[in-house]
């Protein structure tokens, strides 16, 4: 059994903006020829998050919109009060939806659906450049 | 240490459906024999997602109706528009909860609470027939 | 490979308490020696949840006010009216963060953001002793 990581930077359009990174994840695992055990990719930061989702114009959007009003942005937070940064709806989202994805893979192949893609997701009012650990534990 | 998958298929009822998985997993873990190490599990497909959540009537009404005042099917979504499945709401709500669960076994025992069972969560407005993918990484 | 696990307990203080759990989990890593690998964090019982924040005493109140929010304690719970315990918000509060959380770890330290520190959140309405599982697997 082997354990390779690796680091990839994602560039990001702030908030709302949801980057598919399942050829990334496809090609760092292909390369590692590894056939059968799990990706776990993690995004470092507190204002970004990590799911999976059906990756299509429609869903771009509808996302986003959802987080908008389950989080609104123009409410007070205790968070922008101190810190003056206008972000604290973005921190509280991506607590929700979580910075970690695990995905086992079997004969060399993540075990995702067909209409299924991974994404980062973009909480911060700004565009960003993400740092994302993938780690492969396999065999 | 090793790696052992296994996919089980999992009949749900449409929207709201949440189906107690957690005997499929102990009987699984019991089968490879390994003690010590962790089981996950992942949905493939873009519209079911995996949580824990005590498995009781009650809970089984709530936490749909929760996804429901949160992600309302009844408001417009551009994937609808799209695609004409009526199922915007769906996508959403699983890629909120998420595909992936990974939980600690040790002495051959899933680390889960008394009252903690995990659940495959179908957000699809129809009933499907749900593949679930099973790995453990265990000694 | 090695797998290390270790279960720790913590005191929270009901309802909305989050309790900064980032040192404990340095401090388990760095006993092990291992380098490479990932950490699996996971509350068994089914009225708490794990995930990352900024810690700091804004968003201390911003990510319990959102849930309140999110999830009313205020509204009827089919839970509730079965059990009388009141907590019904707290089960769908806890399903929807989740009770699991891995992470990466590289040169013997955990992959987390500057201002990302690791949280349990708890989602019960009475202070609580939680029992936390860790389980380290690397090299």
């Amino acid at each position: 059994m082997k354990i390779i990581s690796e680091e990839i930077q994602i560039d990001t359009r702030g908030e709302g903006d949801m980057v598919d990174i399942t050829d990334h994840l496809t090609e760092i695992l292909s390369r590692t020829g590894l056939k059968n055990g799990q990706l776990t990719t993690f995004v470092p930061g507190s204002t970004a998050a990590l799911t999976t989702i059906e990756y299509e114009p429609g869903l771009k959007k509808d996302f986003p919109s959802a987080l908008e009003r389950l989080v609104p942005h123009n409410i007070p937070y205790e968070h922008d009060k101190t810190w003056h940064d206008g972000n604290g709806h973005s921190h509280v989202r991506a607590s929700i939806v979580g910075p970690s994805l695990t995905i086992p893979f079997s004969n060399g192949r993540l075990i995702l659906g067909t209409w299924q893609q991974v994404v980062l997701v973009e909480m911060d009012i700004h565009s960003r450049s993400r740092r994302l650990f993938i780690q492969i534990i396999g065999e």
